[in-house]
């Protein structure tokens, strides 16, 4: 078993299924697209253990609380995750994250997106450590997200040569 | 004649010239900024034949309709191919789309920015190829947009060595 | 003396300590993310003097002018040149400026984003030269920004092998 997916079990986290995109949208991009030794995360949003796009949904600061949008970072996380193991076949082929892009959806008087983000930034450090999990990030209030969802996510990641 | 330029010919397309900026407004960056074999795509706004910028501007879901977007994603798709084709002299050195970030100049409560920017997603596909026109993409929504434009973005390809 | 620290002293330029983020918050990031030749910045605000965040705060366009934003943008660029500093030891072992992303703390109908980000880019010009300072670049107007400052820029540096 690989040491990435040993951690995952160890931390009793289970990867959510492919996204569901909600009905008739088309998706017309991979959610990984690996280019030599560079992996880049298209953004991704939060999902319920059957796929589908997962809530709460709509404003953080107004609609959405700030706790539970940390939650729905780390959801983010786990689909990114998912996503990551599914294109690679483990999660072992990291050798490193490079860059977290955080999009909070963001009621124009909250600031506190930082804090929000630091639910996916916490996984991501729970499961591969600070060396290979070590990110630049940015973490920023949108107008607007597809779908309502309160967060999404990209980056990218250095695999394996 | 090109692989690319005669695909072009064949979808019937025309590249604009180089953008002309809004009167006084100094840009003081390139709109392809080659380093090795990565050349990163500065945000680009659509383009009228001209070179000006192109309207409908506004806010995407109040004063531009998704509809009107798609097409405005499709014109940034152009402007960015304009530009990589007079960086690269031939649009064959692209060996592999990286990259797009699509921000949609958007209504708080607009949540369909997958298919806006699908204009411009499926415009690389049809003249690149599903292998090499294959990105990672991340369609948000944003507070205000440079010279009221509806569609900005932003991306990288990957060069032939 | 380094090349770039002569710049900087010619320049009258003084770059801040490490930012002192506002009480509480837990930033789990490096400012600057080297992974093999590649220098990732993450998101930077602007910085007073005893490193703490500066101000004005608010929306460009309505709290604060464009004038004072992009001044603002020009204390991110001191705040990131402070954190490659740390980082690499030496500004010199910068190759080149691939990437810049500036992020406008927005009204919704400001529309002069490009203007601010000057602020930022004159700086790194000035600084670096322009062919070593030359950047990709976008600049666009988000709804919210951590702590309220009013810009908040990212990009990459490639360094000397």
């Amino acid at each position: 078993m690989s040491r990435i997916a040993s951690r995952l079990t160890e931390l009793g986290l289970t990867l959510p299924p492919p996204m569901q995109a909600p009905g008739g949208i088309k998706l017309p991009f991979p959610w990984i697209n690996v280019r030599g030794d560079r992996a880049i995360i298209s953004g991704h949003g939060p999902q319920n253990p059957d796929g589908s796009l997962a809530g709460p949904f709509g404003k953080v600061g107004t609609e959405v609380t700030p706790e539970q949008a940390q939650e729905v970072a780390r959801k983010v996380g786990l689909s990114i995750l998912g996503s990551l193991q599914r294109e690679l076949g483990d999660l072992d082929r990291v050798a490193g994250w490079v860059r977290v892009f955080g999009m909070v959806n963001s009621a124009p008087t909250f600031d506190r997106h930082p804090a929000v983000i630091n639910g996916f930034s916490d996984l991501i450090l729970a499961v591969f450590g600070p060396e290979v999990g070590r990110h630049a990030r940015s973490a920023i209030g949108v107008a607007a997200l597809p779908f309502n969802i309160a967060v999404e996510i990209e980056g990218e990641v250095l695999l394996r040569k």
